[in-house]
């Protein structure tokens, strides 16, 4: 044992453990032995429960019930009543947020919205305001949006900023809407939401977040901060399963105000009434648009009931404690080997990931993964590692940085296997 | 037995039955005892192996392999894959189709195309036709299409047609693209596809069809007509499951040169390399966009791998008998009773449903299900039953209308439990 050394140790990392009032929510996830899971950020576990409700959903909803679960099983009001689920979760009120679609479409949604009501109130803000190193497909969404628009000479241009001092030079008298998200995918960085909010108020422009890696993660506020749309993933740290859909959140003030052009059936004021004009619903249902997958939804239900249970300021207390040992211990056990975290050290400025650069980091992960330590890489050159509070423990961190370590130390990463890349990184 | 005085007797519909040459595939799905389901054109019933199709994903492909089954499960590949059986089933080839996302989705990424290619192609060009009686949702996401154009002043404009007479007329040197539906979602009237197509394409016009009700249903053959493009829905004739992810096909001439706005990071050329700026892939994957829920693909693969065992000329000749036998029954055993069809009677003229006019139509489709036979209700005044031939027998059709002649009879419409209506009809 290194203790004299050190100010960790693994029985220290074990006794945290013992006292973690968040212990018992690792029972709530089934994942398989010998793994040390760090990638919830990515895609979290299986709850307990899910294969059940799953088979529910198909044998009894579907199998039994057929076309009647529309009615029997409550499928019409599913996407409202998980919108308000995650809406609690995020700083909501119920009304103001429906599960649907995937983050892209919703980015899309709100763009959408933002760019109509500004026309309405400010029709020469014609600039889309967002981060250069924000989740591509980001950028691409706004990207797609403009384009569309100026094939008919709407003027629209998407202007990319790179940190506060290039948002503050970017919000002139053109910009309508910024969208940024809360915590940068690959970074870890988080703005302040609230402050950047007023900001892009004060400068006379709407605010959109995305939350792919903050919803369930980090404590968000979305009418405290003000904020005019949210959007969000989540098969991340909501654990709703492998592409369950997403949610979009609209402040009270837009909400019987705002349009967005996918506008299918399900967001019809009577969707049943089969009328030939569209007449949107009023609230947060007018962002829906055609039919949802219902078992991803229901798979997701279990992973928001575990959400909900859950202490925010405990889960953001233990989310900074294991990053921070994740990081003092990479600083002391793995010097010398080059790596160097891109995560803000601060506090405030971090969500619930830590990312490494290496030069070799694509091969390192790849033996990581191999010992059964599951982080992922990110172009370019960034091993990426999720402490997700409801089921990583202190002895966890420890093993995996110990496996970093050795990894590190006996150049594992050369072997053939972790020097071939996979289609998908 | 009215043998003597009708053309059809019970024991001449189970002669059929033990003749049906699609009499095996009933065993394939698991249907409640006690229903005769005339629903599948809404909602597929449960293949065999679904349940167990989707808990391999939830335990295995979630639960054990994690963020890995990107690869080791093949869900990136998934779209693409299901795209293909897909494709094979509408006359199309390998690398034309997608699953993703939903038919109200996939039809604004067609309309989308279609009216890019025309800005290039032939600019002046800027009206959108579709039907009045179109599915509504296909008629809100032209008007949705047009509204964001027309927001910049893109002079767009949604023309709306009722027949083939007003199709004539309404093609005109302005007209951009045609949107119909092969089939009618409430009358089962169907569109000559190649006539049509060939007739948009010499009014220099797009042709996308939504093969919503066709696909699974009636023979579709897409390179045949020259269709341009085509969207549909899986959960109902190819039985995927509530809410399966629906599907988009593209002609060959314009798969690497459409352009769609709802650009995400599915669509992108190298998706894993985060670039900041979008670079669509080649081929039908540029119309994919967000992350798909993967549980929901797996259900559907078990439809589709059903759909692609029949001999798609056995499935019209018997949805064309069923549907005959139907029609010929009610005339028989229902007369006097105010029932009138609003399917045409003509093979060529309608798909695999039919829909009658009752001034109580509402009520008698409450009874009907009551008595576990399950149609639907489509406004205005419209009970709709579908006809699937891989689970339908024809004594399945005489007790359907058993049923309805018993429930015309008694006037057990009348009761006040079927006079009143669900929030979802």
């Amino acid at each position: 044992m290194d203790s004299t050394i050190s100010t960790h140790d693994r029985s220290r990392c074990a006794d945290r453990d013992a006292n973690d009032p968040l212990a018992g929510f690792r029972s709530r996830f089934l994942l398989p032995d010998g793994v040390v899971y760090l990638d919830g950020n990515s895609l979290g576990p299986r709850p307990v429960g899910a294969a059940e409700r799953a088979a529910g959903v198909i044998e009894q909803e579907w199998g039994e019930g057929l076309i009647r679960s529309w009615n029997t099983a409550g499928w019409f009001e599913l996407p409202r009543r998980l919108g308000d689920k995650i809406s609690r979760l995020i700083g909501g009120g119920d009304g103001e947020a429906v599960v649907t679609d995937t983050t892209t479409l919703n980015l899309f949604k709100a763009l959408s919205s933002a760019v109509r009501i500004q026309q309405q109130d400010a029709p020469g803000r014609r600039v889309i305001v967002t981060e250069r190193d924000n989740f591509p497909t980001d950028i691409y969404i706004a990207e797609g949006l403009a384009d569309l628009l100026n094939s008919v000479g709407g003027g629209y241009e998407v202007r990319l900023i790179d940190d506060e001092l290039s948002l503050e030079a970017a919000l002139d008298d053109d910009v309508a809407v910024v969208s940024l998200s809360h915590v940068n995918y690959r970074t870890g960085s988080m703005w302040d939401m609230a402050s950047v909010t007023a900001q892009i108020h004060d400068a006379g422009a709407l605010a959109i977040w995305d939350l792919a890696h903050a919803a369930g993660a980090v404590p968000v506020a979305l009418n405290a901060a003000d904020a005019d749309y949210a959007v969000g993933c989540t098969y991340k740290y909501l654990n709703g399963g492998p592409g369950s859909p997403a949610f979009i959140w609209v402040n009270r003030r837009h909400q019987n105000r705002f349009w967005q052009p996918l506008s299918g059936w399900w967001s019809h004021a009577r969707p049943f009434a089969m009328a030939d004009g569209y007449e949107p619903d009023n609230g947060a249902g007018r962002f829906l648009c055609g039919t949802q997958p219902v078992i991803s939804l229901a798979t997701l239900e279990c992973g928001l009931d575990i959400a909900l249970e859950v202490d925010e300021a405990e889960l953001r207390a233990k989310s900074l404690a294991l990053t921070d040992l994740f990081m003092e211990l990479v600083e002391e056990r793995c010097a010398g080997h080059g790596l160097k975290f891109i995560t803000p050290r601060g506090h405030e400025d971090r969500g619930s990931h830590v990312s490494v650069e290496h030069p070799q980091a694509y091969a390192v992960v790849s033996a990581l993964i191999e010992r059964g330590v599951i982080g992922d890489y990110r172009e370019p050159g960034a091993m990426r590692f999720g402490f997700t509070p409801l089921y990583t423990s202190y002895t966890d961190v420890w093993d995996a940085v110990e496996h970093l370590r050795d990894i590190l130390d006996t150049r594992a990463w050369e072997a053939p296997e972790h020097q071939r890349r996979n289609a998908v990184t």
